[in-house]
């Protein structure tokens, strides 16, 4: 695969490929021994802030499991510093953000600056694993989608019920238009720095928007999410769109953009194969607990994924969600393995 | 409605009715004043095993709502108390359990005990609620299902990513299934025991469901669920099944038994009809979080859903899940004047 394009890019593409091509939501991270030992002399923030070490961080998984792309370690909170946004991480208990935003005057004050500004240290990193990956794996950039920043934002740290970003729609729809346009910018602008810088594709991640009722999705997401893809449509890079617990959103979804939609264990891969069609590539589904299964049990659910799922050639193999800390990084290795077999013996 | 069936049961068995019946689940609670009062002076615990307190708590949303149905006063944990688990409520942050159930040994000590010798004060309180209804309206009674409650069983309280109960089901299948089956037949004989105390009406709540793949809703739940169902059937009462989150797994929830099956927000209400079909009943699904908008986005929520469900006679209006404890009293009863006004303009 010298030549030409990736394995995974060609997937992106529904071109046809070699083998199916594997990565992992969250593959760098806790689960890893070399990522603990890092994270033992740095905070999380120093670690995304300190491209060195970002690098060292998005290789280690490269390394370790030989999957088809590396994607860059970071965290989807990263932009919210620069609109103004302060946030702490509490002892592994997730994000606490130090001055939620409530009022449309919150909204109002948000800053939308030029990404270079704050983020330089974002594409530094891309820079630096681009060159230390040298061809062997395309990088896939990533950033969180208005939603899911939006509830961080307004809930103040992980939400429970949303209760915060779905009053705000409804009754100050100003504000929430105004928090949404301004993320939408902020977030293509980043993407779109983050591909000058060397990301190969992208993947928008709104982990949160499974919340939501699909009336909801349309009128008060969709249309922040489209003007982030839109404008990322000319940079020639593939766009992947991720949720989860989506089963009900992804037409919507597709219609908002991406040339890849991310797919939970909730909905079985045919399935979503026959909802959207042949004219987008998909990626999933394994539900990431299944990691932590007995070998055979793993195998057979890697097994039934692919073969709902890998016939068509638009097909990445991943999970569902983010790898779990427990996860033993043996068994994320077999499936790496047992993908790139499954695809030899086709 | 004095004679013959009320509207709410007439609904469940999809016979004609004069308006569309409406409850809500968790109506009596945290977000009214008379709640807050008595909870003040009684633990949540005491309120269930008071029968007069339960009684009181289970009439509060009966005198300030005018909804079509009671719902016995309890929490999902009390059968769990019966099998030997001991829990408690850590400063409304949900329920801790002193004991989880971590392995076949912990499932083997499990008792199953006649729901008499632990359960009569709520067998006492469902007769006591029958009485003071006297007629006016439905009586349901209620359990949680065996996946639900097996999740708090094996994660010790309220779960992110129910690693223990996804794993006990392929690491130790002995163990689930002995797990799931004490269970069913736990929660079977404590619903048998509700109804022959005079509850007219049970729902099973699958509330956690939502974070399974069908395959695994297939495999590991849905076959202890029919347990309940089938042993339920002959009773004559209807029966509801409810879960969130379950978009993709409606067809094996409704496969597995019910009466009635409840919707989430997340399932626009006519492709919930057109999905399962004309011979079962419906029942849901306004987000809760909509009973805080304000007025004008509620009522067109509200009427959303009527317009999407109300053709068809075996539909009860409810929400997607639970009351919240910030929504306003106003709110909820302005719905059910809503509800009740929309069908008499039919």
């Amino acid at each position: 695969m010298e030549e030409g394009l990736s394995r995974f890019i060609r997937a992106c593409y529904r071109q046809e490929v070699d083998y199916v091509p594997i990565w992992f939501m969250r593959q760098a991270g806790r689960y890893m021994a070399e990522y603990r030992a890092l994270r033992e002399k740095y905070s999380l923030l120093t670690l995304c802030k300190t491209p060195e070490l970002a690098v060292e961080v998005t290789l280690q998984p490269i390394r370790a499991l030989g999957v088809d792309a590396a994607i860059l370690f970071a965290d989807i909170l990263l932009p919210l510093e620069s609109m103004g946004i302060g946030f702490d991480f509490a002892h592994g208990e997730g994000p606490v953000i130090h001055n939620p935003v409530r009022s449309l005057a919150d909204v109002q004050a948000l800053r939308v600056a030029p990404p270079e500004e704050h983020l330089g240290y974002v594409f530094d990193a891309i820079r630096m694993i681009r060159a230390a990956l040298s061809g062997k794996v395309p990088l896939i950039g990533f950033a969180g989608a208005p939603f899911t920043l939006a509830s961080y934002m307004i809930e103040g740290g992980h939400s429970r019920n949303y209760i915060g970003p779905k009053l705000m729609m409804r009754a100050d729809p100003g504000a929430w238009s105004l928090l949404m346009t301004k993320l939408a910018t902020v977030v293509r602008e980043y993407l779109l720095g983050q591909i000058r810088a060397g990301a190969q594709a992208v993947q928008l991640f709104d982990s949160w928007v499974g919340c939501l009722s699909p009336a909801d999705y349309q009128q008060y997401v969709a249309p922040y999410v489209k003007i982030i893809f839109d404008g990322l449509r000319a940079e020639r890079v593939p766009l992947i769109h991720f949720g989860a617990g989506t089963a009900t959103l992804l037409d919507h979804m597709k219609a908002a953009g991406g040339d890849v939609i991310g797919i939970d264990w909730r909905v079985p891969m045919d399935n979503a194969r026959s909802q959207l069609g042949p004219d987008v590539a998909l990626q999933g589904n394994l539900d990431p607990v299944l990691l932590m299964a007995p070998r055979l049990e793993l195998e057979r659910a890697v097994r039934d994924i692919l073969r709902r799922a890998a016939h068509h050639p638009g097909y990445i193999f991943n999970l569902g969600h983010g790898i779990l800390p427990q996860t033993p990084v043996d068994n994320v290795k077999a499936v790496v393995d047992l993908v790139h077999a499954y695809n030899g013996a086709k």
